[in-house]
């Protein structure tokens, strides 16, 4: 395929795509397939000789369509949102056509310096504390982590190497092995499963922390599981808080929470994935107070601003703590000065090396929507039902929406979160699921 | 922005793009800007309403442009390459406009599915032992990862767990904490950092095993190193071979290493991060005889595949040992039931949730190209130099290399694989170079 033949194909895929986004919601929203559908459909061996696009292109219609779950169609509530926009699709058009790879300030410059800016400007309409932002006198900054998982894991990485320091300056006759050892770190009972993955892949305790009535985290809890663990010779380090858990985005108490890490000397991390793009609006921000107490943060802008997968915002309020991570030697000490000047290796911030250039599509998404635009998408826009309702509408597939456990009970949760999303669509799901209701007791075998 | 906009400006952008690869060669493949030139260029906050999309594109070309390193260009021979063709760019606009995201099954069956089939592709491309195939009798499988850092650091993972578990049940009464302060890892002294990231991330010893005068590893000498630390009490349970180093493209002798490792219990991972392309090409292949003793294979196909990045292809010969990596437990029992099925849940393979349709990528390019063009394109296609050479090289921008340090000597790497880089491009380059090596006592200040 040269350029020409590029030009020609490309626009059709622009075409199709927007055909594929203009009608999606006539789509049936959950795929009526069978595992292990695909391989049969397709030659069991890649082709010898090329073949022609026009053949390629009839197995995208008559392979891969019938197996999507079509997380853009305004029926799906299943999960969380994926955010897509077509300001944020351009931009990644534009990433991939550059095909530059941002690992050190000199592998792309341009890559790395929107990237910073970019999170200046993201977290200046957070309203963070300054000590966050790159661009002030502080030492802390922004970084594009792929997914909230990995910013969790390298928070905790970052704690785990900060208090291996600590604990040896004290007592230098102590192993790092032993000390990892006696590291413990804390969450919800509510936190996302990749918190406690990020403590098993650091081979750190990891307790849960039980919520209140309204399913949050409360300092006196904390504070009491602490005070044993210490008692018990262990080393509480890291505390990872939830605004917006996925079962019921409940919020851990962050402004009684803070001080106590704080005086304890535990890294609180804060995972907002999901909440956390409302705190643009002045009338959800208070549910973000207490991050001044905070050592790092972190939500997905491709979860509900309209920035497409993948784009996961973290900050730092001292860059030093992040890039030292994977680096207890003398080589810390060099990143530790170069850092502290204009270059920036994000290379260091990161499990990857390479990197895509991903601020783009803030930018984009950021100059096209406008903080008013932003803000007004945040603005438009619990329910308790029985398994059997949930395998029906599965079954049937006009609606899409996934269950979580709630203190055992099965709770359905209703995620209103699709870019194209509108009133009628929730309405129509609520006739749909109120009918439905009278028919629960009907068993239905379902896939998922 | 509405779908008619963007089918206008979503064409315009293939252009560009087009535009933008069929004139690359006549751009300074190396920006010249300094640290911190962005910030100054753009506002400090993100506009409060939309700005136009005319006005956007403008400050792409004042903006951007002057600050990237032209990772496409026929004269860049820098780091590695950063693989791209037109069919990969086709399907990542698929893969935006779809939006969808595979973590589970469920999630997306036609991205899970695609997945697993096009790693089996990939996997009889390079004549993999039928053990690390999915669509077989056997128990392995094949994932793509976002890099290979992240693919050595699931395998260190994985290789943990498991040499946790084994010791454990021979001792029970041994802590877990104290079988992994114990456990050692190897790897070349010439591997990618990446491997020792993947040791600190783990929380295990590492050690750098010695090279022959060819920069391999050899198994006499990690032989010897395995018997010492078993008889210091240490567990070695992980050995990181590379194919393909990355400053020399050495390669480890894995026919007598992989038996090594296999009587000691050690998880054998193959790093062919770089090379592993080259391995679809029969008389290329017998660089990967002894993959049958491995445990895990990486490989990117970002790097020489033609598939834009990222997009790191990884077997493993048993699916429950990378998917338990992070369960210990009971829990752990439940997904090697759920993972012999048809039902794979590619979120257990690795550390992001999230997951992009990757794979279509890797389908588009395989059809478009076929094996015979895949081929044909690895087919076509010792320097030592100064510091003050590069020096001069990356001041005047005309062609970019890096240097890499072999035995402490300063060597700079030509890397010639650019996609669109034929003979004269080199011709020219090297013309450059002998020209430059009579100036090279003058000194220029670079970022570098
Ligand atoms: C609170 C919370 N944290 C973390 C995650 C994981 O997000 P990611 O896919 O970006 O790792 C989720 C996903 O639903 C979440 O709701
Ligand atoms: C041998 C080798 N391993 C690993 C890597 C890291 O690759 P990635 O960016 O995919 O993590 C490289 C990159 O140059 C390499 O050459």
């Amino acid at each position: 395929m040269d350029a020409a033949e590029f030009r020609r194909r490309g626009k059709e895929m622009v075409d199709f795509v927007a055909d594929y986004l203009e009608n999606i919601e006539h789509r049936r929203v959950y795929p009526d397939v069978e595992p292990g559908y695909l391989r049969s459909m397709i030659p069991s061996e890649a082709p010898l000789e090329p073949e022609s696009y026009e053949d390629v292109l009839k197995d995208v219609d008559r392979v891969i369509m019938p197996g999507i779950t079509h997380w853009q169609s305004p029926h799906f509530h299943a999960y969380f949102p994926s955010a897509s926009s077509y300001p944020a699709l351009l931009a990644d058009m534009l990433c991939g056509g550059l095909g530059c790879i941002g690992f050190t300030w000199a592998a792309s410059p341009a890559c790395t310096e929107l990237e910073t800016v970019m999170l200046d400007w993201l977290g200046k309409m957070l309203q963070l504390p300054e000590d966050f932002l790159a661009g002030t006198k502080g030492q802390g900054g922004g970084v594009i982590q792929g997914t909230a998982s990995e910013a969790t894991l390298m928070a905790l990485l970052a704690a785990r190497c900060k208090a291996v320091k600590c604990v040896h300056e004290s007592d230098p006759q102590r192993s790092e092995a032993d000390i990892i050892s006696k590291l413990i770190a804390y969450t919800s009972e509510e936190a996302h499963s990749s918190v406690e993955r990020a403590g098993l892949i650091g081979g750190v305790g990891i307790r849960m922390v039980a919520t209140d009535e309204h399913f949050s985290v409360r300092a006196e809890t904390l504070e009491k599981m602490v005070a044993e663990d210490k008692a018990a010779g262990f080393i509480p380090f890291f505390f990872c808080a939830t605004l917006g858990t996925t079962p019921s985005c409940a919020f851990d108490k962050i402004t009684e929470l803070g001080p106590l890490c704080n005086a304890e000397n535990i890294w609180m991390h804060i995972d907002a994935a999901y909440a956390g793009s409302s705190f643009i609006c002045p009338e959800f921000r208070p549910l973000l107070d207490g991050v001044e107490f905070a050592d790092s943060f972190n939500f997905n802008p491709h979860k509900w601003l309209l920035v497409n997968f993948d784009c996961s915002a973290m900050w730092v309020k001292k860059r030093t703590d992040l890039i030292g991570a994977f680096k207890l030697d003398p080589v810390y000490l060099k990143y530790d000065n170069q850092e502290s000047g204009l270059v920036t290796d994000y290379r260091h911030w990161g499990i990857p090396l390479g990197r895509r250039f991903r601020s783009l599509k803030l930018w984009f998404v950021f100059r096209m929507y406008g903080q008013s635009g932003l803000q007004a998408y945040i603005r438009k826009g619990s329910d308790e039902l029985n398994e059997a309702l949930l395998k029906e509408m599965t079954h049937l597939g006009r609606i899409h929406l996934v269950p979580c456990k709630l203190r055992g009970r099965f709770v359905l949760r209703f995620a209103v979160c699709g870019r194209t999303t509108e009133l009628r669509h929730v309405q129509e799901a609520w006739t749909h699921i109120t009918e439905l209701q009278h028919a629960a007791s009907r068993e239905f075998h379902t896939m998922w």
